[in-house]
């Protein structure tokens, strides 16, 4: 039928469904040559016959099946899982054995999505202990692909997320691979806010890489900029990651276990996490100091080499916000072209300059002066276009939106706030991340001056409609506020 | 596609999707004719062309749409409940119109049911006050049809059930309505035991009665045994009970208001609960007193004339579990035959004398005898034969499953223990309650005198692998214990 269901269901006739005495959202196991997979069923009366079953694209891309071909079903057991789970929303402690089985649960597809929302809920009225967090990370890692490395120094950065533009990792992955680190860098899409990493690299080069793939690239190039939802690492996270986003609740265990397994999946040693404070941001200052004990607490045990760097997130760090936007000002700081964004620019050598020094390449005290100095010379742009070409670079050159918007300082005086959730929303409203170019730019950061008349921000979207609703949202809420 | 997927779901093509910039599980809102309806999508490439839209037939049901014609489409805007689903799981109390949004938004299918667990689960652990539970009620009797009547005095029994057999219903309902109290009795399917009082009805006439049907059925007979399901009466209860059933929460304050916004919508004024305590049953002593309690606080907001009886629930009530069985046992206390089940007579009289004196029929302290000349005179079984006659008597006689195996008494003693869960699973194991002729027939209750090689129980079952099943269930998990 090749139907996007966004998750593996299958359709049966209504007779076999008698038969097997089950109702439409029943469960089912099907087989096919040793794989097993478990699908919720939705029952339909005509189109397929007594002895058909039609999967949906989700489904069949487990299989590898094709049409005509025999499978097994039988109706599923209820999940093993659906106890432990219970367990945790009356706030008793899980087993390394519990853990292992709810994740395995939700990777097979045996959980549907409101019994991982009573997992995802349990967890966050009831948090976790050190040692479930430890079970869960490891649960999540192992559920999944594990990369290996002939090196032993495997490095990885990664931010929490939430701010505005903060387009840092094309560049410290730059930086650091040509200094010689191998940084297999693997990031998500934009879920709430207007653009993430990949889909910022989506606009320059190929991101879906398989295993073999991107091993390839990171052999040629000591790095990869790589979207990770194609691999399968910690595939439990994904679905944890859908639910958890409807309510946007992020448990800390969850999303402690959820970054640091992706990195033990990766095979990462040396991770630098970047953690943004303060109003604006997912966390305040006192939760970031926190955050930061448990994730060094949890990553000791796995042996691996964490470093967490608190940053201030109240605004937007860059000025471009949106995929082709943010590309084009990346490019101008490896280009080192005047007007680049000296704030992105700065946060970028401070993170890079970690990671040089954790892994040895710089003495102590020396990382940011050679982060620089890769910056100055031209290696970290060869670099780049060195990873990009080998993921496959897009021979389309960049390019704007089709309408844009100026909005002009109202009076003169200095810019007093700036709103990142709004900003966020804006730049989704105005087509992010959906449409590449659509998005913003920001002349002024917080505290900058600014006159009557002078531009504050362009608006960018590939619709009229859209370029008014962004107007109208900007007019209705004021992200930005003048002093 | 006559497609029944539990849920109205539609199916757009897949470039129309991308027009309306939207991924597989997104919600669109559908109208035609003035009627709207919130869907969740999944994408289909081929069968249907850019302009049509399939919907499963729960949606059609909800449009009366023919094939071919045009309706509109919108992305659905993100539910508005959401956020005040937050507040509850962040323990914050919620006003009256955040609860009707709330309950609005589950009615109208804008939420879905990973959503619905979260608001289970702030319930669960945070609690509800009185006033929500007032508002929850009142939102979710008011979101469904409302039933009218003339007469004043409408009464009904209900049971918060969990105990095999305990068939008062069609008892309480026939000796009730012969003495003349209008008592439209509506129930509900067995989700987790082995069959529940719709079902037992089922075995021998219509219960899916349209509420123009019901009335007429009632103004006939004074009463009716119909299925709730197919009235429309409170419909966010059985998306809320879906979703509980999953982790088999049944949080308190939505245990209320599901039972007391079932009679508002109903119309009754006289309602007499039956709370089974004990171990095995829902609740402990302590917990059904409390229950009681705060039964009473809701019920007098709304001025309603509740009794609760709490009764003891630690084994089956009667002999008979699975549909048929138990009308045939029903049947038995009717026709005042020989071997009937006296305590389930009992109780049935127990409750019919509370309704009797409830309602003025019976002076105070008279109830009971009342019932019982009933019952003696043969006028509550004419009531009953009157009532399942006018909601369209089946015409096939009872029947008992093909394949049977007696259980003995392996040595003389008497029943120690009898276990609820055990004998509801090892009934379903069966064939229950699909099966109607399956399920199981108790020959003691506990405290009963049984010999060596005595019967102790009969499984039936329509097919011989599921006796069997049912055998090695019984003897792996001894349901009934000797001493």
């Amino acid at each position: 039928m090749h139907l996007e269901a966004g998750r593996p269901i299958a359709f049966i006739n209504g007779k076999f469904a008698k038969k097997l005495n089950i109702i439409e959202g029943s469960r089912i196991e099907i087989s096919h040559k040793g794989t097993k997979l478990i699908l919720s069923v939705n029952i339909i009366k005509k189109l397929l016959s007594e002895k058909e079953i039609s999967l949906s694209e989700e489904a069949i891309s487990n299989f590898k099946i094709k049409k005509g071909e025999k499978i097994e079903i039988s109706v599923a057991l209820e999940p093993r899982s659906t106890r432990f789970i219970l367990k945790k929303v009356n706030n008793l402690e899980l087993s390394k054995k519990e853990i292992h089985v709810i994740i395995e649960d939700i990777v097979n597809n045996a959980l549907n999505e409101a019994e991982i929302a009573y997992f995802v809920t349990g967890v966050y009225h009831n948090g976790m202990s050190v040692k479930e967090i430890i079970y869960l990370t490891e649960a999540m890692a192992h559920t999944g692909q594990i990369l290996k490395w002939k090196e032993k120094k495997i490095a990885d950065k990664h931010s929490i997320g939430g701010i505005p533009g903060n387009r840092t990792t094309p560049l410290v992955v730059a930086i650091c691979a040509a200094a010689g680190i191998t940084i297999p860098k693997t990031s998500s899409r934009a879920i709430t806010t207007a653009a993430a990493t990949a889909d910022v690299m989506e606009a320059v080069t190929n991101i879906s890489l398989s295993v073999y793939d991107l091993q390839k690239v990171v052999r040629k190039t000591n790095a990869c900029l790589a979207w990770g939802g194609s691999l399968g690492l910690a595939p439990a996270d994904d679905k944890l990651i859908r639910v958890e986003k409807m309510l946007n609740l992020d448990p800390e265990p969850q999303l402690i276990a959820s970054i640091l397994s992706k990195k033990i999946a990766t095979g990462s040693k040396f991770i630098l996490l970047d953690v943004p404070y303060g109003k604006g941001a997912k966390v305040s200052f006192a939760q970031a100091k926190k955050l930061k004990q448990h994730f060094l607490k949890i990553s000791n045990h796995f042996k691996l080499n964490l470093k967490v760097v608190l940053t201030p997130g109240f605004q937007p760090i860059g000025n471009a916000v949106g995929p082709v936007l943010e590309m084009i000002d990346v490019y101008k700081i490896l280009k080192r072209k005047h007007g680049r964004p000296l704030d992105l620019e700065k946060k970028s050598i401070l993170l890079a300059s970690h990671l040089l020094e954790m892994t040895k390449k710089a003495k102590k005290g020396k990382g940011k002066e050679m982060a620089e100095k890769i910056l100055d010379s031209g290696r970290a742009l060869k670099k780049f276009e060195e990873i990009i070409s080998a993921q496959g670079k897009k021979k389309k050159t960049l390019k704007l939106a089709k309408f844009k918007h100026n909005i002009l300082g109202k009076h003169s005086g200095k810019v007093k706030s700036t709103d990142n959730k709004l900003i966020n929303h804006l730049a989704r409203i105005l087509g992010c991340p959906t449409d590449k170019a659509a998005g913003l730019y920001l002349y002024k950061h917080v505290n900058d001056k600014i006159k009557k008349g002078e531009k504050l921000l362009t608006l960018y979207s590939e619709s009229k409609k859209k370029l008014n609703a962004g107007i109208k949202f900007y007019r209705q809420t004021r992200p930005i506020i003048l002093s």
